[in-house]
């Protein structure tokens, strides 16, 4: 048992963040003033240059929660009589169509379920079949499997039927490698909170400058307009609205952190490692992740739920709390499952500290091992 | 020169704010768990105490800044066939006209340039002679004169003519009386880092649960349907996005501050004290006040320019601020002027602590007093 600290979040945000990054926060800055408008302008340079994409892209960050980063960088790119493609294998596959009918903007789906990958064949197709697509939205890890899709390849197929690509790169950009001088994407958005290892309170929009020049007037909302925020921050310096001074400047304080563990690579070898652990150590006790090898991802793991009778997942839940691991639901609409996060200021030490609270929990609840019923079984293994 | 600290911000927000408060970020807290699920609600229950609105009203926390719940509350309240009266002096009001065109909901503005007050009997006149009028839209504190508005008049004559109210008291929720039981508004709004000294990150809507109840489908936007955050967050105790936890977190500490002070009241007397010793020490200098006494408040106060030609706001900004101050520009369209505040943790002290660093200013630039050039001085005296 360990009550002594706060628990680690093993979950995909808010993360585990580190003190130094916490301790940014202990002083007040003025937001008109020039300190406070350098901070933001390192933050966005920063940013660019981790996708590589300071030649061709412009770096708009935004008050709120990832999804209202999602909502502004696709209300501000489309056009009105655009129609976009949206990939969908989860929850934020869903939630950009959501958007997409609050914003009343013509698409369509393509649908697989809760974890199938979108086959890039099958997106040629119907780009192909309907000149009138403008747009493809993708969501790069899907984080309420966890799935890692392929968007490389779904990107080479955009681009090569002519049409425009939008990236929800939440819970991958600042981990997984993304560089906009081969991924031909007019828009990507992420958080603070992800990869990064900042506190949440902003997302950013990377935009394709000259895309965005000709976004004057699409967006529905004006704390949402991304064209209006760009040139408000072109001219002054500053967010046109407040913007959240702690949690930009935790944010300034975890990228020189991202920067010194070697940046992405860096951060993404950590995460895999951990993620390595995890999986290893789960199978071991029995569980099963909900994805076959190849679409996992070191940001998230899906398991199935134990398929012994004695399992209820509020009772493990705090079970595994009480030796301080928050772990996450399930986020699947067919089978019973949880999920394990990789990301935050979590290495082997921790990981191998949730395997042994699992195991805990288990004989607590008098559980022999984390086998689920066969019948949940059924995975993408293509 | 006190430039051992960090500067003191005597602007409408970000505001300096206590080492509690920022230390409560000190901790990072799963957005999922049951522990801050209770922080959100204790937080929301404390806001509708503040206001007496326990009985009839909802608070609706909303991620991003200020101007987000003023947009999410009006979208959200507002049908679609609706028509609402905007009162303008002042950049709020003119950005609620702009929010109401984003939306495309029919409005008229009653604009009172810069700063004078919009008197009830025009806003009964214009609201008996045009029945389609369904809502009012009134600044409390106008933050970019300062002008405390008369508010409850208005409040009695929308309510004699059996319209609806929408009122932003960004800049005076916490300080200045606000009960709902005599001030029959349908919607409410402010933030976390106005006079509960939180810092910046999300604000909130006090709502009408009867009329927030008939406002499903009005909103235009995912993330600003307040209908959606309430009823999600009923239903589950959750924000419907990743909240900024770190920032509730320092919020709930604010409010604790709040109440130890002696709530709304508490913190107004100590407000107003800090405007009086302000406001005689640069009269007292030559400077002259934007408004009249009356119309004064103890948020912030515009002060003239000097007319003195050797004045220039930017030097005499960067003068203050080496003597670890920071004050506010200016935001009127007509004359030249600059603001002072008087909310955040500031107290006498550091009101005489601005004055000297104003004095010092002057002086350093060889300006003998404050006093304005003549033809500035237009006032709304009435
Ligand atoms: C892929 C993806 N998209 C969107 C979101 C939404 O972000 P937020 O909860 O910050 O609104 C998340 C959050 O986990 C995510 O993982
Ligand atoms: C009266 C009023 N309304 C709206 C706002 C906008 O708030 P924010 O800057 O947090 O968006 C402010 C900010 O000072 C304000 O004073």
């Amino acid at each position: 048992m360990n009550r002594s600290r706060e628990p680690y979040l093993l979950t995909p945000g808010p993360l585990t963040t580190s003190l130094a990054t916490k301790s940014a926060m202990l002083r007040d800055w003025g937001s008109w003033d020039s300190d406070f408008n350098e901070l933001t302008a390192g933050v966005c340079r920063r940013l660019l240059e981790v996708a590589r994409a300071e030649e061709t892209h412009v770096c708009v960050p935004l008050q709120g929660s990832g999804t209202y980063a999602v909502e502004a960088a696709l209300a501000t790119l489309l056009p009105w009589d655009g129609k976009t493609l949206v990939l969908m294998n989860g929850a934020y596959g869903q939630r950009m169509a959501r958007i997409l009918q609050y914003l009343g903007r013509d698409f369509e789906t393509l649908d697989m379920g809760d974890y199938l990958p979108p086959p890039p064949e099958r997106v040629e197709v119907i780009l192909a079949a309907d000149p009138e697509i403008s747009h493809v939205a993708a969501v790069h890890c899907e984080t309420s499997s966890g799935i890692l899709n392929p968007l490389e390849a779904i990107a080479e197929v955009t681009w090569r039927q002519g049409r425009r690509l939008f990236v929800d790169a939440m819970s991958s950009f600042g981990a997984l490698p993304i560089d906009a001088r081969e991924l031909p994407f007019d828009g990507l958005v992420s958080s603070a909170n992800k990869c990064f290892e900042g506190v949440p309170g902003f997302g950013f929009a990377l935009l394709r400058r000259k895309a965005l020049e000709q976004c004057v007037g699409n967006a529905h909302s004006l704390s949402l307009d991304l064209y209006d925020q760009w040139t408000y921050l072109e001219r002054s310096g500053q967010w046109r609205f407040t913007p959240p001074t702690h949690v930009v400047a935790a944010f300034a304080s975890a990228l020189e952190q991202h920067a010194a563990e070697g940046g992405a690579a860096g951060r993404l070898a950590r995460y895999v490692h951990n993620e390595t652990v995890l999986v290893a150590g789960m199978r071991a006790m029995g569980f099963h992740t909900l994805l076959a090898d190849r679409w996992l991802s070191p940001i998230i793991v899906t398991f199935h739920a134990p398929g012994h009778p004695n399992f209820e997942f509020g009772r493990f839940y705090d079970l595994i709390k009480q030796h301080g691991f928050i772990i996450y639901p399930g986020k699947l609409t067919q089978v019973d499952s949880f999920r394990i996060g990789c990301i935050g200021q979590l290495f082997e030490e921790q990981m191998r500290g949730v395997l042994a609270a699992v195991r805990a929990a288990l004989d607590e609840l008098d559980i022999p091992d984390g086998a689920p019923r066969p019948e949940d079984l059924d995975k993408p293994e293509f």
